[in-house]
């Protein structure tokens, strides 16, 4: 039965990342510090999306972010050229990122020297979902090309997070996706989600974006 | 030392697969049904290829079709109203699909009746490259709105397929994609891939697709 195996093993370490996730995110609020836990599918826009954020913020918040993948270093490459911190999360085949792993990276990134961590974790809309990384926020993005009807497919990662960004809306024109079907499908789901639709590449809809993070920035700080 | 134990029990897990695997290759052998197994991320287009080969192929084949979803039945519905067999093969959490949950589903489809069998996989372009689910020829999608910078994240899935389809080349003009960077990435990862560029939405480059199947079918057939 090595399936029950499997389960009862994932059960553990989903247990025990709860416990470093807890402590991990009391560390953040000591610092005064907000993260955010930024999921996908791969090419959904992760990359561009925390590059807009960085432009629109650096001249008010110091920034730091945690490139989560796979393989490769080219989105970290992409993020320091926008003149902040970053650190790349290898995953070595890992199809999501735990508490543990995102511990490492803020020895490095040092979170009492920061307002605002990116973690962009692995693209991927399934295993993610399954562990908390610490985070004060989930976000996870939806890109129109990919259909209206996700959340019928990958309920728990609708559950889990805090806001939708619909990325890609300029492309609305020639892919069918129904903003107001993704709505209805994902309310039962998560009633209290909040949805941004918006476009990292006109940049359409990116302020309602940004002021959301700046009152999560500033509720950190004022606790 | 969690992440040690879950690799042990995956190694495991793996080991196992591979022997139900090689065991389901040789029932469909046998059965002279030709299998493939079709991965991509979510909303890159696997439904969109099922039925656009269903439509190019029933005239000629017996087509029997697997869904794996974590959750939901929708495409098994849209697949059926295609006139062909289907299966859905619900996951109930899990990213991938190994060689039991196909050797289940082969008991309700039945090979010995049918001469091609396309499972979808779960989107997801991590999990789904480490289980063989038992198919004669892996294919994986990637589509235009991804980016092509995907064979530098996800190398395992790009090593083990034996196809590349590009997906949704109707929207090259509004995305950023190179074909040939794409190729140039995946070469040193494996040489032997085919690619296919087309688009399930205006059908071009659907034919050199079915072609290829067609062989595959043929090659089966004749063994």
């Amino acid at each position: 039965m090595d399936e029950i195996r499997l389960i009862d093993v994932k059960e553990d370490i989903l247990a025990d990342n709860d416990t470093v996730a807890a402590q991990l995110r009391d560390r953040l609020r000591k610092s005064k510090a907000f993260m955010l836990n930024l999921m996908a599918s791969p090419g959904a826009g992760k990359t561009s999306l925390v590059v807009q954020t960085i432009d629109s913020l650096k001249k008010d918040y110091r920034i730091g972010v945690i490139e989560a993948d796979i393989d490769s270093t080219v989105d970290t490459e992409t993020v320091l050229k926008h003149g902040v911190q970053a650190v790349q999360l290898r995953t070595g085949g890992f199809c999501h990122v735990d508490a543990t792993m995102v511990s490492r990276c803020l020895d490095t990134l040092q979170p009492d020297t920061l307002d605002l961590i990116i973690l962009e974790n692995v693209g991927n809309l399934v295993c993610p979902a399954e562990f908390d990384t610490g985070a004060i926020r989930n976000v996870m993005i939806l890109s129109v090309p990919e259909g209206d009807d996700k959340p019928l497919k990958y309920p728990l990662m609708f559950s889990i997070s805090d806001v939708l960004v619909i990325n890609k809306i300029d492309a609305l024109t020639i892919f069918d996706f129904d903003i107001d079907a993704v709505e209805k499908r994902i309310r039962p789901l998560n009633p209290d989600i909040q949805m941004f639709p918006l476009s990292c590449k006109t940049g359409e809809g990116i302020d309602a974006w940004v002021n959301w993070l700046r009152q999560e920035i500033k509720k950190v700080r004022s606790e």
